[in-house]
C-alpha cells in the first residue's frame, strides 16, 4: 500500500500546487471533487468522470448507511469495486446532516444563511418551525431518524470512522457538528468544543485502526465568528491530522466564504492538504485557491445541469441559460473551444430543444460539459499558480473569459 | 446519393432476412428500431446507441413539429445533424398521435385495447369521457390543437410527406388515421377507406418531391377485423411505396398481435420491407419476426428501464427486476454474459442501490443494457434465420434461455 502523502509543488501568493499521493492514485491539487452522494455522481458514470478528468470523488457515510447499508458494501469488495471508481475517494462524515436534518431543517436555511424566504438575521427562524428535526445532539454523538422508514441509528466520531474505514475510503472526515448561520455565538462556540472533543475521538480510534494509505481530515468550525474561526483552525491544525477541512457556515452571504476562509487558512499547517466542504462555483473556487485551499466539492456541475444552465467562461456568473429563446436556432456549440463530447457532437440549438422536451438525454449532455468546464478550470489554475500569475490570470477570466479551455 | 434499395438474403418459414440499402447506409433485417421521439432516445446519445449495435431510429414529425419545429431543424442541416447520428432515420407521421390525443384520450385506451381500468369490449367507454380530444379529423387531414400552447395546426397527407422530407428523414410514413380497439366496424371501415386515399395522395406528392434515397412507406389499418386488415393489406401493398407498414389497433391484447399479423402479411408484395409500428416487446418480437416482419420499433428499452426492469433471456417474460431485495447482495452482472458496459462494469447490488437511491444514472445503465440486449436479440434471430431453424432457436430461447448474448 503507497502511504498517504502530501508535497507543495508551487507557491503563488497563498496559493499553492501539491501532489496528494493516496492508495488510489494521485492528486494534483488545487482540485475539484465531484459529489456522488450515493455512490453515483448523479447521471455520470464512472467512465464519464474519467473522461472529463475527475481525479477524486467524495461520497458520504451518512447516506450510504441508509442505502445500501455500510455491511453490503464492505461485502461486495468497498466502495471502489461497488461504483467501479478506481481513483481517491473521500468521504464525508453525516456532519452537515447533523446540521441540514436539524437546524437546516427547522430554521429553512441552508449553508450560507439564506432560506427559501431570503436573508435572515441570527435568531430569526421562520413561522413554519412546526418542522421537527430527524437528528437529535448529544455529547456522545448524533441519533438519526431516518427519513425513509422512521429507524434510528447512532453516529458518533468513533463509529464514523470505522464505517468509512470499512467502505475503504481513502480521505475520511471526521464526525463534526455544522452548525446554522442562525446560531447565536453562545450556541456556536458550545458547538464547536463538541467537534473539538470529537475530533480527539476520531484520531484516536482511526490512530488504531486504520491501515496504512489512509488519511483523516479533521473538520474546522466556528461560524462566521473570527475568533472561533482562529480558535477552531489551530486547534484541529495542530492535531495529527493528515489533512484539515473548512466546514460549517460560512456566513450570511457569498461574500462572506473569503472572510471565513481568511481567518480560518492562517492558522492551519502548511504542510497538510485543506479541503473545503461543499463550496465550489465557479467565484467561490476562484476565491479559495487564492487563499490557498486544495480541495473543493461540490454539486454545482450537475446541478447546474438539471436546469439547463452550462458553465460558460464568457457569460454573467459564468453560466449560460441554454432554454433562453436566442439559442433556439445556434449552430454553434455551447463553448466554440471546448473539448468536451457534448461541445464536439451537439449544437445549442439541438441541446435546448432537449431541455424545452423534456428529454433526460439533456441533463446528461449538460453534466458532462460542467464537470469538463470544472476540471479544465481546475487546470488551468493550477498552471497559472505554477507560472505564478494567478491574480492576473484570475483578472483576465473575470474580464475577458480567458479560460483556456482545452482538456487538461 | 445512393438509391433505397431492400432484397431478401434468406428465408425461415415465413420469416426472411434482408438488407435494406439507405442513402445513410445498410440495415440488416429485422432489425429493432429504437424510439427516438423528440430526435433523442431518453437517456441515450448518439455514441451510446451507436455502441450498442443500433441501425436506425424512428423520429415523429408530430412532435417535432411542435418543438423545435420543422423549420428549426431543416435550417440546420436536418435530422442527421441535428441530433449527430449519422445511420438511418425513419419517421412516423402523427397518426398514431390522431389516436393518441382522439379515440385514445376520449376512451382511456392504448393500442391493445386496455386502459388503466383494465380490458374493455367494444363501444364500451369509461365514464370519465369528459376528457375533450385534441384532434379532428376530416377529409384533408387532422387538426391538432397543441397541448403545449393550445394553438393548431394542420397535418395533412401531403404536408406530412413534405416535412419528413425537409427534416431529412431516410424512411418515410404516410400519415394514416389509427383507430380505437374499442370503435366499432363501420367506423373502422369508413376510417380504413379514409387512410387508403390518404396513401394515394401521399403517394403523390412523395413521386413528385422525393431526391433519389428517400423510401415512403404506406401504412395498413383496419383493426382487428379480418376482412378489413386483408382489404388494406391488398390495397397499400398493391401500391408504389417503397416498404408497408402495419399500423393501428392490433386487437384487445398481446395475443392478438400474431392473428393480426397472419390476415395481414400474406397480402403484402414479398420484395418489399415491412414494418411493424410501435410494437416491440421481446415476445412480441419474436412471433413479428417469425411471420415475416422485418423491423419494430419499440419503447420497451428505456420504457423497462425507468422502472428498474432489466431485459434478461432467462427471467419470465424477459424481464429482472433489480428492486427485489435478492439482489441487495449480488455481486454478480444482471447477466453472465452480456457484453454491454452495464453488465460490464456494474454489480446487480449497485445496480439496485441506484434505483433505490433514485439516481438518474440507474435508468441510464439499465436503457444501455436493455438496448444491447434487443439488438443482441436481432442480431441472433437472423443468424437463426440465415441457419434455417428459427422456430427450434425461438423454442429454445422459450424454455431453456438460450439467447446468445454476445455483441453483434
Amino acid at each position: 500500500m503507497r502511504p498517504f502523502r502530501f508535497h507543495i509543488t508551487a507557491r503563488d501568493g497563498q496559493a499553492r500546487t501539491g501532489r496528494l499521493q493516496t492508495a488510489h492514485g494521485v492528486i494534483e491539487t488545487p482540485a475539484f471533487v465531484p459529489v456522488a452522494t450515493w455512490a453515483a455522481v448523479q447521471v455520470l458514470s464512472a467512465a464519464d468522470l474519467q473522461r472529463a478528468g475527475a481525479q477524486v470523488l467524495i461520497t458520504n457515510a451518512y447516506h450510504l448507511h441508509l442505502q445500501p447499508g455500510g455491511t453490503v458494501i464492505r461485502d461486495l469488495g468497498g466502495l471502489h469495486t461497488f461504483m467501479g471508481w478506481s481513483g481517491p475517494i473521500m468521504i464525508d462524515s453525516g456532519g452537515f446532516q447533523i446540521f441540514s436534518l436539524g437546524a437546516g431543517r427547522t430554521q429553512g436555511v441552508g449553508k450560507v444563511g439564506t432560506g427559501s424566504s431570503g436573508k435572515r438575521r441570527k435568531n430569526e427562524f421562520p413561522k413554519t418551525n412546526r418542522v421537527r428535526p430527524l437528528v437529535r445532539v448529544d455529547e456522545d454523538g448524533a441519533e438519526f431518524i431516518s427519513y425513509l422508514d422512521g429507524s434510528r441509528y447512532r453516529f458518533t466520531p468513533e463509529n464514523v470512522v470505522e464505517a468509512s474505514l470499512d467502505l475503504g475510503a481513502d480521505l475520511i472526515m471526521a464526525l463534526d457538528e455544522c452548525t446554522s448561520p442562525l446560531h447565536s455565538y453562545e450556541r456556536t462556540r458550545e458547538s464547536l468544543a463538541r467537534t473539538h472533543r470529537w475530533a480527539l475521538r476520531a484520531l484516536d480510534v482511526f490512530r488504531r485502526l486504520a491501515p496504512e494509505g489512509r488519511a483523516l481530515f479533521g473538520i474546522v468550525q466556528g461560524g462566521d465568528y473570527e475568533d472561533l474561526r482562529r480558535e477552531s483552525s489551530r486547534f484541529i491544525g495542530g492535531l495529527d491530522f493528515d489533512g484539515v477541512a473548512v466546514g460549517g457556515s460560512l456566513g450570511q452571504s457569498k461574500a462572506d466564504i473569503g472572510q471565513v476562509l481568511k481567518w480560518t487558512v492562517p492558522g492551519l499547517p502548511e504542510g497538510k492538504p485543506r479541503h473545503l466542504l461543499g463550496i465550489g462555483w465557479v467565484e467561490d473556487v476562484l476565491t479559495a485557491v487564492s487563499l490557498g485551499i486544495d480541495l473543493q466539492d461540490c454539486v454545482a456541475p450537475t446541478l447546474l445541469a438539471r436546469t439547463g444552465t452550462f458553465l460558460h467562461k464568457r457569460e454573467k456568473r459564468f453560466r449560460l441559460r441554454i432554454r433562453n429563446r436566442e439559442h433556439r436556432r445556434a449552430d454553434r456549440p455551447v463553448e466554440e473551444d471546448c473539448t468536451c463530447p457534448t461541445c464536439r457532437t451537439c449544437s445549442r440549438a439541438y441541446l435546448r430543444h432537449l431541455f424545452m422536451a423534456g428529454e433526460p438525454l439533456a441533463v446528461h449532455l449538460a453534466s458532462v460539459h460542467n464537470l469538463y468546464f470544472m476540471e479544465t478550470l481546475m487546470a488551468s489554475l493550477r498552471k497559472a499558480i505554477r507560472e505564478r500569475r494567478l491574480a492576473r490570470w484570475i483578472e483576465d477570466l473575470l474580464t475577458k473569459g480567458s479560460l483556456g479551455l482545452t482538456k487538461p
